[in-house]
Parts: C-alpha cells; structure tokens; sequence
C-alpha cells in the first residue's frame, strides 16, 4: 500500500447502510481513517457538507469522504477513488471498468433491497406502505433475488484469472469486500429465501467466508467499529417480507 | 478528439432509455460507432453478451459497449469510460470524481422516474401497479423531483470555473448531456409538474438550451437516430402520475 492522506469518512452514525461498503474499504487496507459522524459533534460537521457551506463537490447524500480538499461521494465512485491509492483494484483498465460495473451493479440491487420495505417513498415509515411492501418483496425474493446472486456467481465462474476465487483479476478487491457485505445483508434480512438460495451460489459463499477469514476483516468485524444489523439500515429483519421457512 | 477505435453499443432498439446518455456522448463527440441492436441481427448479437456467450466482462443488462476486446457495462461506468477518449471531461482527478458523482447521482433520479410507474415491479404490467404508482408517483413530484433538480441547480451556481454554464470545470462534459436529456425526459412524462419547477431552476434550463443548440447534438436531435419518447422507456407520459395542470 502507498501513502495516502488521511481520510475523513462521513455517514450517518447509527447504521451500516451504504457507508459500509466504504468501511470495509477502509478496514482491508488498514488505512487512516477517521468516521467523523460518530465522533463528538460529528454529525453536525457531515451536515454543512449537505447543506453546502464546505469547499469542494456538493454531495446529493452521505456517504462520502473528503481526502486532501477533495470531496468524493456516491458510494461507487468513492471506491473507485479510493482503492487504486490503497492496492484493492487492478492497475489495468479493462479491470478496473469491470470492478465498477460490479460494484454499480451491487449498488442497484442494494436500492432494490431497500426498496423491498420502502416501495413508495424513502420519507414515509414502513408501516405507512406495508401492503405495497409485500407485493414488492414477493417479487424480489421470487426473481431479483436469484437473478442477481445467480449473476455474481456467473461472474465469479468467468473470472480464470482467480480460478473463480474472486470477482475481478487474480486478487480480492473492493467489489468482493461489497459481495461479502451483501451477503451478510440478505442473511439477516431474507433468512429463509437465502437458506433456499444458498446452494446454488456456492462460489459466492466461499468468496464471502474467504472475505470474513481476512485478518483485519474478521478483527473489524468482531470489534465496536462495526455496527450491528438493525432496523434502521438498507438491511431489515421483516420475517413478513422473507419467505416462509422451508419452502 | 484523438484516435478510438470504433464502438459498438448494444441496447434495446425501441427505447431511448438509459442508452440514450451513451447516445448523446457518442454524437456530441462525433464518434465512430453503430449501434448494433438496430441493425439486422442485432439484437440476437446484443442477447449473446447478456447470455454469457462472448468473451470479456459480463453485462447484467444493457446499455453496454464493446471498444476492442473490452466489455464495458453500467450506463455511468461506459461514460466515464469513454469521456476521457473523447474529450468530454477534464483530465484532473478530483474534477473527473466529480462528474462520476454527479452521474451516479443522475443515475439514482433516473431509477426513481423509472420506478414512478413501476413501484412494485419491473416484470409487471404498469396497469397491475397503478394504484401504487400513483402513490409513489406524488410523492416523486412533491418531493424527490424539486430536490433532485434543486441540486443540480445548486451544482452549477457554485461552479465558478464555468460561470454556471456547466456542471464540471470550464466547458461541456458527458454529465451535461445526461441533464439535457433528464429535463427532455421530464418535460415529456411530467409536463404539469415541470411547468411549475421550471423557474426555480433557471442555470439548469440556461444549461438544457445551450445543448440542444450544440451544432452535433442539433443535427442527432433531428435525426432518425434520435428516438422518440414513446410509452415502453423510462420517461413515460401518464397524466395520472403528473401534477394536474396550473397547479
């Protein structure tokens, strides 16, 4: 890994949400970061960003991360920022515009999963759509679900260069940190559909379970830093919007 | 512009859809390109990608551009690809970070247009999601589209490389011809809604002009390249998910 500055990580404090992937990012490489958010007075410094009384590109949403005077958000393309300056991507192009639509393709699926248990609207409470919810959920486990696990695990058997052991080039990057922290997602909030699913992504799952053996992955994840599931995030328990056990 | 070697661009040939921001960086640049689906057979060749039958990086859906032997999908990601041949966005990082965020962010409205007549599922009919479209729908015109396009308006007054003119640095960049296209595709499915926005966001129309009047984008405008909007793409025309009208 090379010398970077240090990095300033913003996002909101009580979840993993879309910050996660970030984290992970940060945690891998064992880099110098600081989430502003969950220090003292944190969150009130994340917000004049959004409100635009700080210098630098204007973020629609956190997260985002400010390195230097450079501010980058869009959880994608602060990955794709951040990991050529921290060894977690490929010098080749080709590889790196691979990485990116993996990792834009996640980022859909995750605005799909969240979208399960908010269908109509980010600003109304999941009580206020819940009929619309099941309807949307049902589909999603039913089709999206497979569809995109089924697609990551084709990735997966493609890449030769890993011996289908990680998504892109011979190496782990980002975008398998990404697949990990997907997979721990549906876990949680889909455990009866990804318990039907499961078998038929196996390359998947033991990219997931290589991910969780990495050093500072498993140290992060068994220390404070990381913060549970819970009913806040992208990731939901809604027992409602799984599908039922055993089927 | 320097030397590229010819691209091949694969999307659906009824739609302007998402490939319409590839189309409008491939004219705008005058590039040597076909677009495959729209001749004869093209179509099945597009399916052989998405089936995972041709080499390279595997697409999960269209838009997608094959440039040598390189495989490039994700609408945002082909941009950020091909700009840089093209000479549609600056070489400084931290300004090209910027427009992959600000195209990302695009990338985000889009999908929310989309799901205003598709709030439960893409596989369905919009007339089996209609009750709930309209829902979503009100909630996207009351709330998701002023602050969408308040942002972008935010993004260009606090450019002062360009003077407001353009969203990135000093000239034009593939992210002002993905604004163009939002606003002609908001003006199509949204005509109430917009009537009333329009004036609070006047850098953002200012911006919409002066790209129509871009002599390239002018003469593709008029083309038969140039698809129309039409009841099967993303910017669909239902009054019922509109404003009503003067409102």
């Amino acid at each position: 890994m090379w010398h970077m500055k240090k990095v300033a990580f913003y996002y909101w404090p009580m979840i993993q949400g879309r910050g996660e992937f970030i984290r992970l990012l940060l945690e891998e490489a064992g880099a110098d970061y600081l989430d502003v958010a969950r220090t003292k007075g944190g969150t009130a410094a994340m917000m004049r960003f959004l409100d635009g009384k700080e210098p630098g590109a204007l973020p629609f949403a956190a997260p985002f991360v400010r390195v230097g005077r450079t501010v980058v958000s869009q959880t994608a393309n602060v990955l794709a920022f951040l990991a050529p300056r921290l060894g977690l991507v490929p010098r080749d192009e080709a590889l790196r515009a691979e990485a990116s639509q993996i990792q834009l393709t996640i980022a859909d699926f995750v605005g799909e999963i969240h979208d399960t248990h908010h269908p109509i609207a980010g600003s109304l409470y999941y009580e206020d759509q819940k009929r619309e919810a099941k309807r949307r959920a049902r589909n999603f486990v039913e089709e999206r679900l497979p569809r995109y696990l089924g697609w990551l695990e084709d990735v997966l058997a493609r890449n030769r260069r890993s011996g289908g052991r990680w998504l892109v080039g011979r190496d782990l990057t980002y975008v398998d940190l990404s697949a990990f922290q997907v997979i721990e997602g549906l876990r949680y909030a889909f455990p009866h559909a990804m318990a039907r699913l499961e078998r038929r992504i196996p390359r998947l799952i033991a990219l997931r379970d290589r991910v969780a053996a990495r050093p500072r992955i498993a140290a992060y994840l068994a220390s404070k830093r990381r913060l549970p599931f819970n009913q806040l995030g992208i990731f939901r328990s809604y027992p409602e919007l799984d599908l039922p056990r055993g089927r």
